[in-house]
């Protein structure tokens, strides 16, 4: 028997496990199912595409590829930043499209229970009709999945507050490679019982198992919003900022988002997105609670401002007085989506360095760029109140010298004791990087979860390690 | 060689590894290490108790234990309540209690970095003397460590605000049983590079590895207080004041414990504890929150207050207007230390149930209790706001009926799809009932886990499993 026929009868045992409508091969697969935002496949496509429409569907895939020892790679949305999701050559591609939409709201135990297909929008619309709040979010919503979102532990805005994915997963179904369910879809924020496996499959970019469905965390609506814009000096000035906004606003405060000069002088110069406040400050930073009283956490908000302005912590501010100054306040900071188009080709990082050190390594990495290509331009901004920053570095005009510039500033994450990667992943795209911030043990660990639940080593091979 | 000869080369290892003051044998072992609050050593004593001085001495002494295939049991405070610390016959004990103290303090990373050996209390105090809040609390912050607290996951009072021991830790140092140190000790709060490794230490209870130190989440100090107690009809009251509560005050409503009427008969009839509100109604419940701003806050408190008296969801309420008075308020509900002493025998339970079917879920355990055993006395009492539930059952004044009365109501929780544990953690008084809340698919995932990093079985032998 040839490859080919091996080939063909796995096709035949996909074909049975979904049903041949749900089983496409060949040109049959949309040209959007090869690549993802960052990266493309590269040599021949996939053996199938797998469309399930059930749990026991994808067990039934899974058990077949474990058995014929194909490789399997689980697409989301398809909107990583990290490759995770692109397809290898003869994999199986298994997308959970059709296993889609919200299968329960708890509004007692604040819950929404759904299939891992479903898109961030559809959750957040879905939690905001029954009267609740799902915190998470980011740019992909729209076409981003809830299994991706857990794939990747993605982050986003309000971190700060209510913290990545993993923090909403209360309950969690996930496929292993040999087609074992663990399930384990309970309500219950305490529950102590052995390991909890769940939070294995978060973050492992579809390498341990296929999540299938969710139990996720609601959170209360916000009824007030209070949004700002700083300027301060310097990065101390950040700091002491810091310091007094989450001891005055505990529980609360939802955004704390510094913009470097060289960003804000970029984002500020595109139409209609005028400067709030004059450029020359040392830092800008965009600053946001979410409460229940609009009138009273209004009235805190500016106080908690204005005494930060009496102590010389803050230079100039503009505090919203309306959603729509709020939503031109976050344009500025949004200006940030506008940088593939105004800011391009660049090296875009993702990176964490302790909030502390952030300062100075910005300083550093500002100096090593600028030493080493004179002509270099820099975009700095980020969450930096939960230690993450983005950085973009443009080298001229033409082709960027992405190996070197990776080079360079993932060696200064390495010596800060950093990550490489935030909140993105590792994907295809920073395998490479790891090992700056993961050691050889670390690594081998990793390898040893990997073997013990994926022995034939057929769930998305190549990514991560 | 004889089985004794071996045992002296393996003791004359570990007095190697850790130099001959730290490794005790027979009777220099004190008796405090042979037994846990709940549970004692059955049989032969320990090989040898370990109190070693560094990571590297952890690392020697787990290699030694690896290679001669002796199990290791490792101990905090030996205050957890499942047996989790308790000796095997022959085994080496490992106490951290020489690893302690506080490492580093990062106000602007707000977090600190501690010794696994370090007392919850002295994690506590070492905080809040620097300006923030480490807001794990339970009773035995004395003399539990925080290795301990984050080998069960710890949870305790305000886990409804700020999670349980998972959510506090940013990094964690911890020793495989092959020696092996992961260590990862980063300040960032976003960091996907990879599993989540830290994640399987928490709440595996010493069968994965042996914590050796942590890098632990602040908070910013509560500088408002809002305390009080309310009466409600029923458990449909209950439901609706938690998402009245939840709506009112997002990000700090800090506790929701609600008493059902035999407990709060029970502690009100102690000494100094008055009842606050007359016995007769349906449900207590003692909600508490932590902000910025005591008169603001409180004044927003009792209009949150107000408005559910007023809408009928609370029939009676006494609010705090001193910390006495709070502090009176919250002894009624700390009554439950005391159940050992007035309340004496019976048999505890600490147990999830999804919040929506809590109430159900009493009255259907009430109902089995009592026909099973018509003279069982009964209370009920626990965090609801976290789906969490202690009860007290006491079958006469003699020895109690434990097994049938385990079995009556952890049947009721399988049914309920609860967890047998909430926040206890298994240890080896649970083991019977763990295929209770887990499946024999999970089982086996868990048992994959730790044949992976632990394939000689040497870590805490016969606890979870």
């Amino acid at each position: 028997m040839t490859q080919r026929d091996d080939m063909d009868e796995v096709l035949e045992r996909l074909r049975q496990a979904v049903g041949p409508g749900q089983c496409l091969a060949g040109p049959e697969i949309g040209p959007a199912y090869l690549s993802d935002t960052m990266h493309a496949l590269a040599g021949p496509g996939p053996l199938a595409l797998l469309r399930p429409r059930s749990v026991e569907q994808v067990a039934a895939v899974l058990a077949v590829c474990h058995t014929a020892r194909v490789a399997l790679v689980v697409q989301g949305g398809r909107t990583g930043l990290a490759g995770g999701a692109t397809p290898l050559p003869g994999c199986v591609l298994l997308s959970l499209e059709l296993m889609r939409g919200v299968l329960e709201i708890d509004a007692a135990a604040a819950t929404i229970t759904v299939w891992a297909g479903t898109t961030l929008q559809e959750v957040q619309e879905a939690a905001w009709a029954a009267g609740f709040f799902y915190p998470v979010d980011l740019g992909g919503r729209g076409s981003c999945q809830i299994g991706g979102n857990i794939g990747t532990n993605a982050g986003g805005n309000r971190v700060l507050r209510y913290g990545m994915t993993r923090e909403q997963v209360v309950g969690l179904e996930a496929v292993l490679a040999d087609g074992t369910v663990l399930s384990s879809l309970g309500k219950m924020l305490k529950n102590n019982t052995g390991y909890d496996l769940k939070q294995l499959f978060i973050g492992s970019e579809g390498t341990l198992g296929v999540v299938t469905r969710a139990v996720l965390r609601l959170q209360p609506q916000p009824r007030s919003t209070c949004t700002a814009l700083c300027a301060v000096r310097d990065y101390g000035a950040v700091l002491q900022l810091l310091q007094h906004m989450r001891q005055a606003l505990p529980g609360t405060l939802s955004a704390f988002e510094l913009m470097w000069p060289d960003f804000y002088a970029l984002v500020t110069a595109l139409p209609e997105r005028a400067p709030p406040l004059p450029h020359g400050h040392g830092g800008y930073l965009l600053l946001e609670a979410l409460g229940s009283e609009q009138e009273a956490d209004q009235a805190r908000f500016e106080r908690v401002l204005a005494a930060a302005l009496e102590a010389g912590i803050v230079d100039d501010a503009v505090i919203a007085q309306s959603g729509a100054q709020a939503a031109a306040l976050w344009a500025v900071r949004d200006g940030s989506a506008e940088l593939r188009r105004v800011f391009w080709p660049h090296v875009g990082f993702d990176i964490s360095i302790p909030t502390s050190e952030l300062g100075e390594f910005v300083a550093a990495c500002r100096e090593a760029l600028r030493s080493r290509w004179p002509e270099v331009q820099m975009v700095f901004f980020g969450h930096v109140g939960d230690s993450n920053i983005h950085i973009g570095v443009k080298v001229g005009d033409g082709e960027q010298p992405e190996h070197e510039v990776d080079e360079l500033v993932y060696g200064l994450v390495r010596r800060w004791h950093g990550s490489v990667s935030a909140e993105h992943g590792i994907g295809v795209l920073k395998r490479a990087w790891l090992g700056f911030s993961r050691s050889e043990d670390e690594l081998a660990a990793m390898r040893r979860l990997k073997l013990a639940l994926d022995p034939h080593l057929i769930l998305n091979p190549g990514k991560i390690f």
